[in-house]
């Protein structure tokens, strides 16, 4: 069951603080000093939230992640506070201790107890924060929440991302209009198998923690854990979500319809907010998606689509428009995932005029499983170019032209069918280019 | 215990020809139109050979690899014919007989069956392999083996390396003096945990085939099994060795004194080859070795080197000069092997004027393991340039300049000591440059 959601316009309500309840803000504190727009940000809820979050798996957590999975153990929480410039990570006991005043400072401002403040860092790690550049703008951060704060919130947290990501979206559950709202910041070192980047969801829906914890889970299965930029996961990957309730419906204690509506509309979304990511990719110039349909199970053509667009080969060919199959196959083959290789096949499709940015601006104007999966739509998708390049295990004589054509687009889809069964899965990805090796080769100066 | 062994210059008896009883040759058959230097290598021992080989873990193996398998079943080889320029892969039955066929053609040319001839191929996947080409040069190639024919052998498998790749060495063996020689191709699409690269390893060791294989596991688990360039595996990886016997040492056909001798020879060639491969990687600029010592096992050890060299965010620091230790942090955070990031240190070192390419050319010229690990060196490493930036647990301020400087050589030791054991490991591996994308961004053209 997909939920019917309705994006919101952003510019006049959109991001975290679309939700009823939900104010925001940032401001410019100089964490790095050549900074130029806001570094700081504040996330508030006029009454207490159900909270919950998934966190990065690496094995080094910066401090700001240590604190936060503690002040999230039960299940309250009222107030975000996120820096860029300074991830905070691999900084000791000082550090955590930084993320402890950094906690306080803001729980100060707004009036909450420090422990029901979520902290988040993204930046360079291994240098402590100046944390006393927080504490000279905390005022003014605090003192100017507000509904239009999304604006300076979603800039405050962007590191080398070259446009924010924000989206909000409305439905209707039990009578009462529900809104979720989100913003993120990607770029590089994000890949699969986390708790993906930062990632800020706001909601007024009624759901005690539990709930909430498992709709989060199921949620980014399918979206955030299914885009990879780098194939590096950070040490400070977080995604937390406030639920304050104050949408007025019949809070969800309990698996059910309710659940499943909240669940949907949570997971579309979050598949908004993983394509702009992807989109945004340190470096792309493309977004790449793959969709990969009659695997065995769903785990293994999501798998499949994954390895795909986490392949450095893949994605210098997709930046270099070549349509290089068989590098495709071969990352499927190194996945571990089973497949039969005689019943492949592999096409590349390109809407003209693409624009990725604007891939995750509605609900499924692009690449909705059913347009880009070929078998299935061949003759119903319009203006989809697209080409046939290796059918049943046998390579084709294709045209390179219209091959080059298809792939000097902004949005490129790579559709694998298999003949396995009815499993089917799409991952996000990008283009490696020289700007890539450009930003990671000399991030921190 | 480590064997003694002698290098020998391959200006006067290098390569897979150095062992007694081996020749070899390779021609121009312009499998790719554009090819300018040999394309096709035969190698060829007059004696029938034990053999082993360990091949690509990719699910999608190519035509050559599945025929190769079938060849060396049996345990006994004597001829090699090896192509560049077609990968043969995802090529179905049509490829599958090419394979036949050119395992046929160097059989007939050569004198013997065709199911004593390991058949290899490497470049461009998923077209079909003009064998016609090689067929109307065979005379040409069997016609002109000889000992020096390891310089157009070698020149023969080379796709998108600088350099060839190809060492000898001799060492004492119950009184006799025995010899291995190899040449071997990477470059692109080389990753740990696979049977690696299209190597060819010639010896004229007396040894059976279960012990050469065993021996052949061993030396590839600490060398070219801890090389990476991209994290692609590749459809094609082969490594194959032969074993004529014409040493003359009793034959080895159990664990002892005499296997032990053998297999240390074999590692001491393999360590030098894999440094040749991750110097010549892809658009690389620089070599970069990672030593770590102190973990609970050398297999931890090993594992937080490859995960450390594999890093995508590493290895573009490395190609700006970037002492960015938190990126080592963070790959060594999500490798998923134990260690105590409080007893953790970070330690980047060079020697000036380091040449990458000259780092495979003798045994122990850069990078023991000794001399990279600063606890045990200090003092006497003479010329070795070396910085501490993180120190149990704790970053340090450090000079930046000092930093730069030891970065800007073409050979760099990333150090990490644990605190955690006695285990020790190291990898080989390469920055990611501009060259790179450029290179992947249009193969097949």
């Amino acid at each position: 069951m997909q939920t019917q959601i309705k994006f919101l316009n952003e510019k006049d309500r959109g991001g975290v603080t679309a939700p009823a309840g939900f104010t925001a803000n940032g401001v410019l504190c100089r964490i790095k000093e050549s900074r130029k727009q806001p570094d700081v940000a504040l996330i508030y809820s006029e009454k207490p939230c159900a909270v919950a979050g998934v966190f990065t798996q690496n094995r080094v957590k910066a401090e700001c992640v240590k604190l936060t999975k503690n002040h999230i153990a039960n299940g309250i929480a009222q107030a975000v506070i996120a820096n860029s410039g300074n991830a905070n990570a691999c900084t000791g006991e000082q550090g955590y201790k930084t993320a402890e005043r950094m906690a306080a400072l803001a729980g100060d401002a707004v009036g909450v107890s420090a422990n029901d403040v979520i902290v988040c860092s993204t930046g360079v790690i291994g240098q402590q924060l100046p944390v006393k550049k927080i504490e000279s703008h905390i005022k003014e951060l605090a003192g100017s929440l507000s509904k239009a704060g999304h604006e300076n919130a979603r800039l405050a947290i962007m590191t080398t991302d070259t446009q924010y990501k924000e989206a909000a979206a409305s439905f209707e559950l039990g009578g009462k209009t529900v809104t979720i709202g989100a913003m993120c910041k990607g770029s590089g070192m994000i890949h699969i198998n986390m708790g993906t980047m930062l990632a800020f969801v706001t909601t007024d829906c009624a759901i005690n923690s539990q709930m909430l914890e498992k709709a989060l889970r199921e949620a980014v299965a399918t979206t955030f854990n299914c885009v990879s930029v780098d194939g590096d996961t950070s040490t400070n990957d977080s995604l937390t979500i406030l639920a304050n309730g104050m949408a007025g419906n019949a809070e969800i204690v309990a698996d059910g319809n309710d659940y499943e509506i909240f669940e949907s509309a949570l997971e579309q979304l979050f598949k908004v907010m993983a394509k702009k990511i992807a989109a945004d990719g340190e470096g792309a110039s493309r977004l790449v998606e793959c969709n990969v349909t009659g695997a065995v199970s769903d785990t293994i053509a999501r798998g499949l689509a994954k390895e795909v667009i986490s392949s450095n080969l893949v994605k210098a060919a997709m930046f270099g428009r070549d349509a290089n199959w068989g590098r495709i196959l071969c990352a499927m083959g190194y996945s571990g995932y089973e497949f039969t290789q005689e019943k492949t096949s592999v096409f590349f499709m390109s809407r003209p005029g693409s624009k990725r940015y604007e891939a995750g601006n509605g609900a499924d104007e692009f690449g909705s499983d059913c347009t880009t999966c070929p078998n299935e739509c061949a003759g119903t998708t319009g203006d989809l170019q697209k080409i046939c390049v290796f059918e049943n295990g046998v390579p084709l004589d294709f045209d390179e032209d219209l091959a080059k054509k298809i792939l000097s687009e902004e949005v490129l889809y790579i559709a694998v069918t298999l003949g396995d069964g009815n499993g089917r899965g799409t991952a996000w990805g990008c283009d490696l280019t020289y700007d890539y090796v450009k930003i990671n080769g000399d991030y921190r100066t």
